[in-house]
């Protein structure tokens, strides 16, 4: 059997964990504020935007850096973020209304918000709203979904994950996550020092060593998100680790780490599958570059040109925007050497050879647009020039993401 | 008087140019080639794309590097980028053909395309429309148009500029400028080694050391334009000065830097205005900043954010993604100190204080909705940190952007 099996299940899948989702009244509507409860205190391990505009919850999470975490409170439609002083004691206020529902120390208490910039948090909603969600603490998925719903903002879809697997000394183990995240994306989240949110739950055992595989995990999923380049002022990840399951340490169990790439990857792709106005999830996969580095630039230039974007949405065989890009992330390679394929659906199709296209007729060209008409497409770009790779997920550039973002705050 | 006039004319309002637009075929119907001539050789300034992939007529003149040029022709609908060999064989063959026609030295020849990428010539049709554009040689405000015409891929409007500039040695001087460009824009044009094609003409005298001068003026000028952060393969900017007006050598003439530098920047302007899509023009001043370059970037962060872009469009007082930019941009400045200000119209609305948005109030808010609701809207950002600045041009992101690019090539 295969070590990491995905189940059905959300951020309480893992044992010792609840959520709460409820409206607090912030958004007119909709579920806008989610609790995360664990029973015992969780390893933490946090992940931040590297935008200097940093949000108010960002900027006290960062100076607290807690190492353990209890909780973890969500408010959605407004992001807490241009907000000066006061936004910074409204962050810390929110972590004392939810420290004192549920008896633990302020510092044991993480906070996010996500929605319109540069307006103040009304905290007699907010204050409302934890004190119902601390009431409503629940386990299974009806609460998985509640609270994946009040994290929402532009979100077509709730974005929720769940995995098992058995680490090498036997023991099973969980891992839950739920995400935010359709617009303003394209999150460079540094372990220590997206607006993705992100909370990913397990039960398994994580010492502060963890933290440098984290941070390498996120840098291959999440960190390789785009939906427009923009990266956002609130972008937090956070994953608990309360040791429930009862396993030994598993910072290194490559099993565990699979898992856990596993879920973020997924959570990665639904993101950008998601993006704002978004019909088409398009991965790019960049292999032969001469480094690491080299390969994300390639992958991100390509998936943040509007131009590729564009002609994706229209299914449009425009592939000379693709070189276009590979050229423009400055990249080290020679052009009669690079490969470009083209993929969606059954079809492969081979784009260049020799620095020029195969196809130069009309019909020819049409193989390319029957690829391209799919609700996956796949670039794959060989540099040829050495053997690192890389691989990123962004969406096509539609009429939808105009609309949305002409009329955001309106 | 003002020293630098500016006068309706085009790239035949100086002493001794001649040009033509002709239709060739490679397009349906409209004027797709053109040919801009001196009759005695110019000394020429050049500025190409930084893209890693460039086109074959600009690896062409990069490597042959004349100083200068006698004649440049222009092809429009077909880019002659990515076509490998023989890309570079029919870049050759059009400066040869221009030569045999004029009787030139094909090193005096400078030649440009633009248009679908990907995709040979025809020669056939090319050969066709050189003999008929060198046989259309003409000066006057009609060949000024024909020529700016045949230029034009996506554009909507003519770009032509003209002013008039008297020396310091009492010598009065024309420039003349045309320049295409709507999408894939943001040049970054490097004189020593941008698609926007622009070409300039000046009767006055200018020395292989103007180069300096003429790559600060590019910098500040069609450097600083973008429409959709996507650099083209293609990008070139000529300028031939061919001394006609029997000055004295101009490089360090004040008034002629000053004159060009005001063509140059109307230029650019008008591109942004009409880059795909557009309904609005935004212009960006950055000032405060530590150096240079950090002003410039976070110009390029604003202008190239789609958020920021689309918001723009929908006159969406949504401010706090432009503070977004401003974070992502990577500069330094300390969040209290920055200044944010909005202009459209007769309104000049401040945002920011002490890092917090002044309007709070919905009602409030509607003054940045009315400053927004412009034709022009400029966005004002004090760093606070030094003192560089920087301005840069882009446009709004609207569903006609997306319409174009979703349907280019078919």
């Amino acid at each position: 059997m295969k070590m990491v099996e995905i189940i059905d299940g959300g951020v309480t899948t893992p044992q010792g964990f609840k959520a709460a989702g409820v409206h607090s009244g912030v958004k007119y509507r909709s579920l806008d504020l989610g609790l995360l409860y664990s029973e015992v205190p969780a390893s933490a391990f946090v992940g931040y935007t590297s935008n200097n505009v940093k949000a108010a919850p960002v900027q006290v999470m960062m100076k607290e850096n807690s190492e353990k975490l209890s909780a973890v409170v969500v408010n959605s439609g407004n992001a807490n973020a241009l907000t000066g002083r006061r936004g910074i004691e409204d962050a810390l206020e929110m972590k004392r209304a939810v420290a004192s529902a549920l008896n633990l120390d302020p510092l044991e208490v993480g906070v996010m918000s996500t929605g319109l910039i540069g307006r103040f948090l009304d905290m007699h909603k907010i204050r409302y709203g934890i004190s119902r969600a601390a009431g409503a603490l629940d386990s299974g998925r009806e609460a998985d979904g509640l609270i994946a719903q009040a994290i929402m903002t532009t979100d077509t879809i709730k974005k929720e994950c769940a995995a098992r697997v058995r680490l090498q000394d036997g023991t099973l183990v969980y891992i839950g996550a739920i995400s935010k995240g359709s617009g303003m994306i394209e999150p460079h989240m540094k372990v220590l020092h997206g607006t993705t949110l992100s909370l990913i739950t397990t039960d398994a055992t994580l010492s502060p060593k963890f933290r440098e595989t984290w941070q390498s995990i996120l840098d291959d999923s999440m960190n390789m998100v785009s939906v427009d380049g923009d990266q956002s002022t609130n972008d937090t990840c956070i994953l608990m680790a309360n040791g429930k399951a009862n396993g030994k340490c598993a910072d290194d169990d490559p099993e565990f780490i699979d898992a856990l790439r596993t879920v973020m990857t997924r959570i990665a792709r639904t993101i950008a599958k998601d993006g704002e106005g978004a019909t088409k999830l398009i991965e790019v996969q960049v292999t032969g570059a001469d480094t690491k580095d080299e390969a994300r630039k390639v992958v991100k230039t390509i998936i943040n040109s509007p131009l590729v974007k564009a002609a994706i949405f229209g299914s449009d065989p425009n592939y000379g925007r693709i070189m276009m890009a590979v050229g423009n992330s400055g990249c080290k390679f020679s052009l009669d050497d690079v490969r470009l394929t083209i993929k969606g659906g059954d079809m492969e199709v081979p784009i260049l050879d020799s620095g020029a296209p195969i196809f130069q007729e009309e019909r020819a060209v049409e193989v390319v647009r029957m690829a391209m008409d799919n609700k996956e497409v796949t670039i794959m770009v060989d540099l040829g020039v050495g053997k690192e790779s890389a691989t990123g997920w962004g969406c096509d550039l539609t009429y939808d993401y105009v609309r949305i973002n002409a009329e955001y705050a309106s």
